[in-house]
């Protein structure tokens, strides 16, 4: 649920960054989605203190701060490929949750700066999605996960995305999104891929169930949170992008994403699934 | 979720029926999915002894049986436009709730053969899908619903149908079934029109949630009864008329349907959701 072009697999470089950079705008779109989210997303994990928990790919920490609002007392060490978001997700921590103690790292997700082992848990959140092999990804995070130990893996997925009124010009867009993040090596469809990708890169005891959100006229601040400044901001936030390769006219582009922005009035539905999963490390 | 051509509304003749007949294959499908759904679909759902409910469009008793057992002290009675259905629905309740007492009648949903504010409580499900002016069905219905009497309307939204492996093949079948239903009048994406829906027809303290099916190789059993024996079922049942209509080659269409089917694989995954919306009538 980033947005379309953030890769940090092999092959890329991740100097590339988001193609929104790090600005503090984007920043507050991550943290808005984060807490409109929290409940929906987080409900179920929780870990014991003193459990050696390890965040991958944390980006500017919009998971993290809920993270240790839930596990208060675990070892959390956070890890992300950017510098420039370790930074931000830093600021996020010490300003919402001052006394946390957070190991911050910066490595790829591929070559982990940990020994084997190292950690009771793995929580992975909106990182599969950008990159070209989740399943080997996901297969050598085993590494430093003892055996026995578990991962949390969160992702949304774009083709769950439906509303009222329907609107061929809103779903161009979104399909044009999905297309940008699959030119860039990754997958916004990837949740539905969530259970067989855990269970190829050999974990057991798999465990995935959708996690969704629908807003309609009954919840306007739900639809505000997330219909509107979550999922459609996150759209129009690839608007140049997509122009630029010729996806869509200026024209068409905008007539989608105020489609979108429709779904979010009184008599609007939107409905958009993300796919949580469980899973334990057999050991090597 | 019933098939793709079944109209009740005004300006279709209610002998047209469905398309399949109501051959033993048909009420045994149709009976098969709603013993699969049954807990998802009537979760919440239970009447006061006494209550007087009637059963919109009750078909081959499929939901009635449901109805039954979670509100076993309540008076019910079922209404179809069809004879040949009432008798099926008749023979389903006998022969799987002997004692049950249901008052079978007759009668077309926009015209029914009751004094107004006869019930207590209205239950309408997978009937909305098949009606030209679904918002004017449910309005009417308000007459025969007592004052501060609630309606349960129970849809589900082909467009929420998504899957691994992911097919444009298997996509392709699903749209042609949406487009023979609205040739016939219907709408295979109401689901997501149930909150306006309800509250353009009058009635108030609208509420409306997904019930979602998620099937993937941890739950086979369900891949099974959903995926394979009730989705694809139902899709599979309109090919004949989807050739026949120019929607598809036969090659094309037997693709989509293995390719449906390829999801209930172990590593395959199955995402659907209904929606379920309950509602207090205001009175006139």
């Amino acid at each position: 649920m980033g947005t379309s072009t953030t890769v940090t697999g092999p092959g890329n470089d991740p100097a590339d960054g988001y193609v929104h950079g790090y600005s503090g705008r984007e920043a507050r779109r991550l943290g808005d989605q984060a807490d409109a989210l929290a409940d929906l997303l987080h409900d179920g994990t929780s870990h014991p203190p003193g459990s050696r928990v390890l965040e991958v790919g944390c980006g500017v920490g919009a998971q993290t701060v809920h993270l240790l609002a839930r596990s208060p007392g675990a070892h959390l060490t956070a890890v992300d490929v950017s510098s420039a978001s370790l930074d931000q997700a830093r600021a996020r921590v010490a300003a919402s949750r001052p006394g946390a103690r957070v190991r911050w790292r910066r490595g790829d997700l591929h070559d982990l700066p940990f020994p084997d082992d190292a950690f009771d848990h793995l929580f992975v959140c909106f990182v599969l999605e950008h990159l070209p092999d989740p399943r080997a990804a996901l297969a050598g995070l085993r590494r430093v996960l003892r055996p026995g130990g578990t991962v949390t893996v969160i992702e949304g997925d774009h083709g769950s995305a439906f509303f009222h009124p329907d609107s061929a010009h809103a779903r161009a867009v979104i399909a044009h999104l999905v297309a940008l993040q699959a030119a860039a090596g990754g997958d916004a469809l990837v949740g539905r891929r969530l259970a067989p990708l855990l269970s190829g890169a050999g974990y057991e005891r798999v465990e995935v169930g959708p996690r969704t959100v629908y807003a309609d006229g009954s919840r306007p601040a739900l639809a505000r949170a997330f219909t509107r400044d979550t999922f459609t901001a996150m759209v129009e936030a690839v608007r140049d992008e997509a122009v630029a390769a010729g996806l869509a006219t200026p024209a068409d582009w905008d007539r989608g994403i105020a489609d979108l922005n429709r779904t979010a009035a009184p008599d609007g539905t939107f409905h958009y699934t993300f796919f949580k999963g469980t899973a334990v490390n057999p050991g090597p």
